[in-house]
């Protein structure tokens, strides 16, 4: 079994002498205490991820793990399974909207082959900003509606490469990292875990992905229906579930997040798939949630469920329904952004401004 | 009366030959129809505003307005006055958060002296990168609680002033701007304006400002009700409400809000106090609200009244509550992101990646 993570808890760090230090930095800003909400609680959370009073996000990624799902072809998807190495290939020339937002972010960005049913061919324009691995473990996983998806053997070797992957990003100076995934199939895929997971009836954590209509939506239910009678009256653990119901995509950023994690990284979670991966790793470890930001709240009904589940609040709430770790890309700006306030802002004093009146500054 | 501003309705517009065309770019790139969430109709709204389906942000500006009340001194505000001109040269040095934030999004920054009640200097180290403009009407106005703030003289000197800057700005290459504040005692004014509106109870529109403790809301309470008797059972025109509650900041918003729209320029709106000279705006020229986009909902319980009373939703919720303009620099890259989507993702057939099953692309 690879899940053998160290994770450390930062909740008692909280109390710790950093966690004043950065407390009180944030109070002596110039600004009322507070007053830039959310945002204080990052840069906060981002020191004592870093452990330090300035942090800096150096070398952010987006790495997108690409995969597919034998039950794609059964219906559970508005696209075809094609589309998944055609997306690939859009990722490599640059033209998808994860590369546009990763621009904008300012992101190195990777791709990385987990499991796509058919081989990966750059395009002939591929962009030399984009990164592509070849991590392939099988072309695609089995139909999880009538069979487990991946072997345990697969499982954990697709567990063991993203955390390798992760480990050779932050070697090569990355000290921050979202996810995002592509795979026709996978929003059904991370409804099975959801609702094996996060205990939230099935049918409240099925969604229409990228645009089922409502003849597509019944199917799809009745399908994953068939899925969950096919394990009843087992008990599986998370790794069961993973390789029940998983995609290699979705194996990868397990242990992408489990590394992360306990290489001290700061982790910028997506939407409703890449949090099924992460419900994942929470079942292993819970500490990786220390060191996860919520980026936002999709369209898609199940992320809300999982959110709750996990108890945690998403950054941004723009109706985003995509993947791809396009939430995650537009989220980093804000964390940025966070954390420039926590550095460059002028003291109280420096500045002379005056604080409360009767107050204690 | 300065109000005489020219505004064009972009309602008509969404069905137009444009609208048609802008939809069918979005529906054009390679993801599923609709999946981009608020980013969509921002870009789309954007494109209406600039009459192209490449919309893009040119020389993008925040300008920051100070004013000082002649109630502050009367216990409405946790801050003394004199913080407004130290915070002035704080925006001037480059060290509070608004500069912060400016730079992080790229934008140029303009701080305005409309009113401050002593005169602003530059500090030792002023930053190159923000302009000063002096367009002081008086040094503060008076105290609303028992008397008109200003006079209609100075409230339409204050009108006409911010126009012509946001002209001046326009001349120079700027198509996008957001608006922001500086004032202790602001936040009391902005309650007055907006219970007198939006037609809110008084009470549901007063909060904490900068920070005072319940002995200090409850006497903010009281004041403003004082302020409120003074002109019970007058009929109260916009302007009428601007020159008795008002700032000389919020009137030079109120006219540079006129002065964006009939330039056709994106205006992104900030926070509570730059909604209350928005709902003057409104309401001498209810279409300028088609020019703007909300940047978030602040903390301030007033901020969201005024939205639900415009029917606009606001695109960040990070609990802020600061002003000068934080909130709507932090949506700046996030409408920069929507626009360089709509501009630079490929197409379905560009890509090679196959539409829906039985779909119509």
């Amino acid at each position: 079994m690879t899940c053998n993570f160290s994770i450390e808890p930062l909740d008692s760090e909280v109390g710790s002498g950093l966690g004043v230090a950065l407390q009180a930095r944030l109070d002596g800003r110039t600004k009322p205490p507070g007053s830039l909400g959310k945002l204080e609680a990052l840069a906060l959370k981002v020191g004592l991820i870093q452990q330090t009073v300035t942090p800096q996000l150096r070398a952010p990624r987006i790495a997108v793990f690409a995969g597919d799902h034998g039950a794609a072809n059964a219906g559970v998807s508005a696209f075809p399974q094609a589309v998944t190495v055609q997306m690939v290939a859009n990722f490599l020339a640059g033209g998808a909207a994860i590369n546009v937002l990763a621009r904008q972010a300012g992101l190195a960005m990777s791709v990385v082959d987990a499991g796509v049913a058919s081989v990966c061919h750059a395009p002939p324009r591929a962009s030399a900003e984009v990164e592509f691995i070849d991590a392939k473990v099988a072309p695609g996983t089995a139909n999880f509606i009538e069979y487990a998806a991946m072997t345990a053997t697969q499982c954990n070797a697709a567990i063991a490469t993203g955390a390798e992957l992760v480990r050779n990003w932050h070697a090569a100076g990355c000290n921050a990292i979202g996810f995002g995934e592509m795979g026709i199939g996978n929003t059904a895929s991370a409804s099975l875990i959801t609702h094996a997971l996060a205990d939230v009836p099935l049918a409240e954590v099925i969604g229409r992905g990228t645009g089922l209509d409502d003849a597509g939506l019944a199917r799809k239910r009745e399908l994953l229906g068939k899925a969950v009678a096919r394990v009843a009256g087992r008990s599986l653990s998370p790794l069961d579930v993973l390789a029940e119901f998983g995609g290699f995509e979705i194996a990868m950023m397990t242990g992408a997040y489990l590394a992360a994690a306990e290489l001290r990284m700061l982790v910028v979670v997506d939407g409703f798939i890449t949090n099924a991966a992460l419900l994942v790793a929470h079942g292993f470890e819970p500490a990786v949630l220390d060191y996860c930001v919520f980026s936002h709240c999709s369209a898609e009904p199940g992320h809300r469920r999982q959110m709750t589940y996990l108890g945690v609040e998403p950054l941004l709430e723009l109706d985003l329904r995509l993947g791809e770790g396009t939430g995650a890309a537009l989220a980093f700006p804000v964390i940025r952004s966070a954390l420039a306030l926590m550095n460059e802002m002028a003291g109280f004093a420096d500045a002379g401004v005056s604080g409360k009146v009767g107050g204690e500054s």
